[in-house]
């Protein structure tokens, strides 16, 4: 049986990818259950230092899978008014709370929960054929999976009230120049080995660091600063007892390149 | 008598036109009244799918009357320093809550609280004649109508610092690149039609899910991720149980193009 | 004794210089100590109406001086876990709450906390080789000095990740295009001159409103808007209490050019 959801890993780096190809890896309940429970093994795990999302084929994801959501709510489930609370709400706190940068390969089309999960990466790599559309009002919906969150702080909140609302495709130049990108290659060959390098180096780098950049972040996005510095002192806190910050600090007086372990 | 503010309906757009045009659309007490008011009313029409916000003559608004102003302050008249809490205050949170798109027809300058109600818009159509100026500190004021809070999401904090404290115009492609209009044309006279246009499109949209898109970004932009997560959730609820979610899935499916009712 | 910090006055503008050229501004206890203290005297002084940070030689401010740092940590001395809460967040938070404009001339590079100083202020000026460098990550260590709550607001949060993660040096003209600098001149021997010129327009400016509009943007960077309308109503009220409001309405009816004496 092929899993909707396949995880490999290369060295330090967990490859996540979507498996869906002939849906354009729609997200149906399984795969939003299977992607959920990996983000949580893979947060908890310390030999993994980095992870990639992926799609395979010639998407990244479409989003909801609204063949299984109309067909349960033509039945009578109450599923789709639980997913969010179930699977896609756990999902954005996994990818953004992940100890360790997260790097999206956005092959071909992301769109609804599908840009979602892209835009919760900490780096977007795309392609000449790199689409995001956020369709959710396309079926009358609001966003999800984060978006409302997400979007406005890349793009700004007017952009965003236009993408969620007039739902219209952007393609891979625009995407770049509103900020959705973090690196456009030449070529859609070249957006996983791209990701994938990318991510070899991060797994290469300050894994605490990492994580505590993260969380002070997610903290001063929402705050005034006096408490963004708060979660700073406590975060420098932390890196200076490690010992990569001892190693590394080190190396720089004796003008010799840093190794980072990840701890 | 010609009234200061004219209302016309165009179908479900509502078209909301400043007119005090010898005055450049000046904002006095009886107009800024009647704007506060007439937003309650159409925030609370269902039967109003969009709004426009527009000027007559050569400038969208200027801003406060300062003459009226001035012959306050130099009667003694405490009506200067409640007109923030009475009136600006009001049509801030009225813009943002409104439940349906709003569009503003910057044709000219927007000056003063005449920019910040245009920053308040979901959408801003511009032309080559727009011009934003946040004049404030000319005459040794902050800011108000929001526009401490608008500004700085669409332009970043320190070209919001600029433009507030060297008060200088901001030219149309000036506008456009910081990401101030949503829409520039050629030609001025298209500035209104091009806004009628879109304010059409999204009056004929999921009206439902844009009222909850807005919520979505309004709670978003103020606190941490777990609390937008939270109201996309319920957000989501409602759309899901609107008629406009049913159709559209049920069309989606069968390949057909959605009519949405905005219920 | 050459002190590692100077203090100039030019009329109502102060000059902070960090004067340590031979070791590119590093920022070792005695200057740290030495800033914060500058900077509380200088928001205290009323004759003082705008600051300009700069940095002697051919540096800005490499930030942490890690030879003292690990002198420190190899002597077991607690001192470089408690910079953090004693010098660069109290520095953070008086810069940011400076009642005046703060200017930065950014000549050559502004690397770690260095980098992190330039940002907190109101106006950055940029010269050809002018250099930001988020340098933490390198010796393992997350931002500090408030770089992770301006960073993000001034270039979104996907890149401020990325140059807090990936640590590499931004270069003048990407930093302009970021948003990272006001002003981007052609020739580093004009950097400082023209940072000394925006702050005497500023000092020449009206003091109370650019005081009410800093607390503004820093009160609506971190809620809803409806605090920020709060905020607003009240910084109007203490503006048009004051004399340069008064004046400068009255110069306006009758055409004049105001004068802002900064009370």
């Amino acid at each position: 049986m092929r899993m909707s959801l396949q995880v490999e890993r290369n060295a330090a780096v967990a490859v996540v990818t979507l498996n869906r190809p002939d849906a354009l890896n729609a997200l149906d309940t399984a795969t939003k259950v299977a992607l959920r429970d990996t983000l949580r093994d893979l947060a908890g795990d310390p030999a993994v230092r980095a992870v990639v999302l992926a799609g395979a084929g010639r998407a990244f994801c479409v989003g909801q899978d609204l063949r299984e959501h109309v067909a349960m709510l033509d039945s009578g489930d109450p599923a789709p008014l639980s997913t969010v609370r179930e699977h896609y709400n756990p999902i954005a706190e996994l990818v953004t709370g992940m100890p360790k940068p997260v790097v999206a390969a956005v092959r071909g089309m992301a769109a609804g929960a599908g840009a979602s999960l892209a835009l919760l990466a900490d780096f977007r790599v795309g392609g000449p054929g790199t689409k995001f559309l956020m369709a959710f009002a396309n079926v009358g919906l609001a966003g999800d999976t984060g978006v409302s969150w997400t979007l406005p702080r890349l793009v700004g909140p007017a952009k965003a009230a236009e993408l969620l609302m007039l739902a219209e495709p952007v393609d891979a130049a625009t995407a770049d120049r509103l900020g959705m990108l973090s690196r456009l290659v030449d070529d859609d060959e070249q957006v996983l080995p791209a990701a994938l390098e990318l991510a070899a180096r991060l797994a290469a780098g300050p894994t605490v660091a990492y994580a505590q950049i993260k969380r002070q972040l997610s903290a001063a996005a929402a705050g005034p600063l006096s408490d963004a510095l708060a979660v700073e002192a406590d975060a420098q806190a932390v890196c200076g007892q490690s010992s990569d910050h001892r190693a590394s600090t080190a190396a720089f007086v004796k003008k010799e390149r840093p190794v980072f372990e990840g701890r």
